[in-house]
């Protein structure tokens, strides 16, 4: 007998394949279409079903954030796998590895101690393909844009390695998420493209070769306008979206693929509330939405339709939920189902082992059409 | 060979079984003397090993917050278990189901749709212990004190029910997470003591057993001053404490059992930080502390001793590493490793399948003498 939403334990996490393959389409077609390769960041999905869906019609490239992704991904058959995280020489015999297994476990840094321990650790006969991370403007990893220091000295060590190659240069332009408007995103893209390509232009002064021009983020990737001298792009939420990507305007609001099931476990009139059952480990404490809409608090409710109704608090695993209006208590029956909205996707997926799918264009989403597997933790 | 914190991979959770086994013994011993009984909520620790320690010397109740952990702990040889969420009728077949097995799995309501729901699942020969919770002003779940509505209702639905019990009253103070000051604290667990104590008179006057009278949270179970017509007490996080706990007064700076392991990724004197591989994911986004010291960010550096440093900001795999001060470059070069107690153990926690063990009082800490396996998930 198949399953429905009433038959899954909650809280769960519900995956909306039709949603899911538009969003990886409109993507993947974009990108095509201006000739940049994709990496998906597969950070967000964590799933060997979903990044063998995000490669379809793309050369099979995928961007990891955790070494237990890249092991996961390369036993899943992925066979150039980015581990985007600066790495550290006590992770180099990991990377070593899945390398010998033929996997082109490619990594990052922006320092020049770690390119000369890659280079030593290159000596025993290991090969290792290193991107320098760049600053675009993020304020997180990479060498600051504009000045750049130390670029050439950093890919001349790399180069100059037997066994390293010098795979390119990339950035994430995450100040990219605290913009509001499509022209604040395309001036953020603009500047990630500047960045990187500048980069590349310097190191290729130098006479050293750097192939890939690797830029990220969902929103510069939906919204840049002018990739000229970028290589590849390596966005991750647009294939869930959220409700921080809603309201950036990275995406529209039919186009959230991911959401929290829970159960109405409790009715409290007096202060116009209804507890449910997803709480901080359920939804995540990421607030990162509550920038552009205080109220949205830990997510809104979406089924029943009620955006309106948020997760306004939360303990370990209760939700309070809240509205303005008065509560419809009689839709809203102690053991009832509710969908919550994420804040962010990749963080509150994390809390769980696997995706339940439903399909909307099938039959609204009622019905379990498969279940997806995830790989969390390090 | 044996293992050190060097030999770990980033990030990683560390648990201090010194700092461990004196915070058990602390409350083990405080409510012995005070003659209550001790139901450990297991939320925290979600650990076989950590639970067993944490009943020795006690009748081995415990106290759990997904079903998951209850078939977890039964597994481990727990017979008297309170799921102390709301149940909701869908949750009954997996209740009877451990109930089959012999264990003792005790669930809470508030609402007396659900009492007669419970009523009428017990009429196929299934036995329920039914809690009734009481709001004693944390605002969460509960009817609400002093007004009680509808309490002797659901207590009589409960009672008359053949093969229902009513086991008691039950409360979480969880605004006692919010004071400062051991008096504040003091206040809210007299609250919670005459919250519960009025409840359990009241369904006593009209006839009906109430013998557990159940308070919980960490703050006024070390707290309280009166425990008189209480029974029992389910504190949970006491067992690690956390720098929020620390901050409301609830546990001194030494006692603070569980951090993470990270390793130092970049460095970025220009703007006075450095970035660790412990980000959202790991530290997770609980800011529970900044309430108290808004300086805290995720968490402070408690190896090498820096608790004036910060992890000020975090994306899914980074933490940005903060201080007031100019940061010592060289006392963490790239590759080395820190440690970072977490804002609100419970949550951070959840990112873990495991803990690796070290023990202060044999060599400061260094070596893992042990892992302990956690239950995640619903």
């Amino acid at each position: 007998m198949s399953q429905t939403l009433d038959d899954l334990p909650t809280p769960a996490l519900i995956l909306d394949r039709a949603i899911l393959r538009r969003n990886l389409k409109r993507m993947s077609d974009r990108l095509r279409q201006a000739g940049v390769s994709l990496r998906p960041h597969l950070k967000t999905a964590k799933s060997v079903q979903i990044g063998r869906m995000a490669v379809e019609g793309h050369d099979g490239r995928i961007t990891v954030s955790t070494l237990a992704e890249a092991r996961y991904f390369a036993q899943g058959g992925f066979k150039d796998i980015f581990y985007a995280v600066g790495i550290v020489p006590t992770k180099l015999p990991a990377v070593t590895e899945l390398r010998r297994q033929g996997v082109n476990l490619r990594v990052v840094t922006d320092n020049i101690v770690v390119a000369r321990a890659i280079a030593d650790a290159a000596r025993n006969g290991e090969t290792f393909s290193v991107f320098i991370e760049i600053d675009s403007g993020g304020g997180r990893a990479g060498l600051p844009y504009p000045d750049l220091p130390g670029l050439v000295d950093i890919a001349r060590v790399l180069h100059n390695a037997p066994g390293v190659e010098l795979a390119g240069v990339m950035t994430h332009a995450g100040h990219s998420y605290h913009q509001s408007t499509i022209d604040g995103i395309a001036a953020v893209a603009e500047q990630e493209r500047r960045a990187i390509v500048t980069a590349a232009e310097k190191i290729r002064a130098a006479g050293i070769p750097c192939p890939i021009v690797s830029g990220g983020s969902t929103p510069t990737a939906m919204h840049s306008r002018d990739f000229t001298g970028i290589t590849e792009m390596r966005p991750g939420v647009y294939c869930f979206n959220d409700l921080d990507q809603e309201y950036i305007g990275s995406c529209a609001s039919g186009d959230l693929a991911l959401s929290v099931l829970a159960s109405v476990i409790g009715h409290y009139p007096h202060r116009n509330q209804v507890l449910i059952d997803a709480g901080a480990l359920a939804l995540s404490k990421d607030i990162s939405a509550q920038e552009f809409r205080p109220k949205v608090g830990y997510g809104t409710i979406v089924d029943p339709p009620a955006r309106d109704m948020a997760v306004v608090a939360c303990s370990q695993e209760h939700g309070f939920v809240q509205s303005d209006d008065p509560i419809p208590y009689g839709n809203l029956p102690i053991g009832s189902r509710v969908r919550i909205l994420p804040n962010h996707a990749c963080i509150t997926a994390a809390a769980y082992d696997r995706y339940y799918v439903v399909d909307s264009e099938l039959d609204g989403g009622r019905t379990v059409v498969d279940t997806y597997d995830r790989i969390n933790g390090w």
